[in-house]
C-alpha cells in the first residue's frame, strides 16, 4: 500500500494505473476509521482493481466553533486497518496542500443544504462539495463510496456529480451499527460511560416511528413529536433537528403518504450524533 | 465534424478517442463566432489530435436585464468556420441538457469575481465558473483554448482549474482585433454605423496610457483619470468601468511600478464592450 501525501503524485499513480485499464474506486474519509468505514472500502476493493482511501479532516467542512481541532486522529491505526483490508492507495495530504495561499474557488448546492444539518451548520455542504470535487478530480475514481448515516451528505454528493457532469458512479452503503443499535461514528468517542444510554435514544425512536406507521398515522407533526419527546426523555440529550424529509429533496414533508426519512442531529454531552432511517410506505 | 447534443454522447465519443491515445483541445464559445474564436480553435486543432468546440449561449451567466434572448446566433455559419478550421467535435447541447430541472449547483469564486465586471454582472462569473467545470468534465481537454478579451474570465478559469485540481492547461491567446483596433466581438453586431468610431475609443485609451508609462507617470488615478476623459469625450459613451488592476489577482492597483493590466468596459449604443491591454512596467 502506498501513502501519497501531495495531489500532482496521487494524479500520476492513478493514471499510472488507468493506463493499464485497471478501475478505480475511492472512499473519502476524514480518517479514525471505524467499521462503517470499512466496510466502504471492502466493497471497493470487490468492486474495483485499485481502490484509493483519503484521509483528511477538511476545515472548511467545520464551522468556527466546531471540533476541528479536537477531530480525533489516530494515523498509524487507520494505516494498519487499511493495509489488512487490501487498500491500494492512502492519499493524505495536508490542509496546505489542499487548500494553497490564494485559493478561493467553492463548490454550493442551493436548497438542498439549506436544511437539517445545512442550517445548523452554516456553510458545512459548502466544504464537504467542494473537497470531495477535489478529491475526484485527484483521485479519477470509476466508482466513490459513501456511508449512509450522513444521508444529507449522500444527497448533496450525488447530486454535484449528477449537476457537474462528473463520470462517477457514487455508491451508497447501509449504516453500520454497534451491536445496541449506536450508529458508528468517529464522534462516537467523545462519549462519557453515562451518556452512552441516551446515544441509543436517536436509533431506539426509530421502533417509535415503525409503530406509528404501522398504526396508520400520516401526520408528520404527530411522527415528529412523539420523537422528540421520547429522546427528550433521555438525560443528557439536547435536540438540534428531528426532521422528516423527502429521500432525495430532503425537502420537509408533512403527509406521510409517500416514502420518507426519518433524519436526527442530537447533542449527548459533547458529541454531535446523527442518525437516519428509510420508511417505506404502502401505498 | 461531428455535431454532438448530449452530454453523454459527447462523453462516450471523447473517451473512444481518448482509448485510442488520442489528445483533446476544448474551445468554451457562445457561438456567432468572429476570427478571435477561430485563433483559439486553429491553435487547438494545430496542438491537439482532436478538438471540441462547444457552442451554447450560457443562460446563468446573464443577468436579468441582460441580452439573453437577443444576444446572436447563427449556427449553420459558424458550421461551416468549424469544418473549414478544422475541428472534430461541436457540442451543441440546449439549455435543458446543461441545466436540467433540479440542478442546484454552482461552482463559485470569491474575491476575483467581485470586482470590475463581477460588480456590473453580479452572478456572472459564477455561472462562467459553473457553466465551464461542466463542460469540461464532459469533454475532458487535455488542454483548452481562451481569449485575452475577457480577461476576467480568463483569471476566474485559472484559478478554478487550479483550486478544483483538473488536470487541464488554459491556455490563453491574445486578443484579436478588426484593422482599425476594434476588439473582436460578437456584440460588435449592435454597434450602429454610427457608433463605429465611439468604439475605437477602448482600444485608442490605451495609447494614452502608453504615452503617460513612457512620461514615468505612477499614479494609477492620474491614468485612469485620463482614460476616462477620454473615452467620454466620444459620444454615445456610456462607461461601465476603467479599471488598473494587478494581472491575475485582479485587485485594484494605486501606484504602478509593477505589472498591470488597464481593464475596460463601456457602452456603446446597446452593446457593451470589454477590452484590456497588459502593461510591463520597467523597474
Amino acid at each position: 500500500m502506498k501513502i501519497i501525501e501531495t495531489a500532482a503524485e496521487t494524479k500520476a499513480e492513478v493514471k499510472r494505473l488507468k493506463m493499464q485499464g485497471k478501475t478505480v474506486g475511492m472512499v473519502p474519509t476524514m480518517g479514525f476509521l471505524h467499521e462503517g468505514h470499512m466496510s466502504l472500502v471492502k466493497q471497493s476493493v470487490e468492486d474495483n482493481d485499485v481502490t484509493v482511501v483519503s484521509i483528511f479532516v477538511n476545515p472548511t467542512q467545520f464551522g468556527p466553533n466546531e471540533d476541528l481541532e479536537a477531530y480525533p486522529r489516530d494515523f498509524e491505526k487507520d494505516k494498519a486497518m487499511l493495509t489488512e483490508a487490501g487498500a491500494d492507495i492512502i492519499f493524505y495530504p495536508s490542509v496546505d496542500e489542499m487548500y494553497p495561499e490564494g485559493a478561493i474557488t467553492m463548490v454550493k448546492l442551493a436548497s438542498i443544504t439549506e436544511t437539517l444539518c445545512g442550517v445548523s451548520r452554516p456553510g458545512h455542504f459548502d466544504g464537504v462539495a467542494t473537497i470531495v470535487c477535489k478529491l475526484f478530480n485527484i483521485a479519477s475514481p470509476d466508482r466513490a463510496y459513501f456511508g449512509s448515516k450522513d444521508y444529507q451528505q449522500l444527497q448533496v454528493i450525488k447530486r454535484m456529480v449528477k449537476d457537474l457532469n462528473m463520470d462517477i458512479e457514487v455508491i451508497d452503503m447501509p449504516i453500520v451499527r454497534e451491536e445496541d443499535g449506536l450508529a458508528m461514528s468517529s464522534r462516537n468517542i467523545y462519549l462519557k460511560p453515562e451518556e452512552r444510554e441516551s446515544a441509543l435514544s436517536l436509533s431506539r425512536s426509530f421502533e417509535i416511528v415503525e409503530r406509528l406507521i404501522d398504526a396508520e398515522e400520516i401526520s408528520a407533526d404527530v411522527v415528529q413529536l412523539s420523537v422528540e419527546e421520547f429522546i427528550a426523555g433521555y438525560p443528557h440529550t439536547e435536540i438540534d433537528y428531528i426532521e422528516i424529509v423527502h429521500p432525495e429533496r430532503m425537502t420537509e414533508m408533512e403527509k406521510l403518504t409517500e416514502d420518507f426519512v426519518v433524519a436526527l442531529a442530537v447533542k449527548v454531552g459533547r458529541a454531535r450524533l446523527i442518525d437516519n432511517k428509510f420508511f417505506s410506505v404502502k401505498k
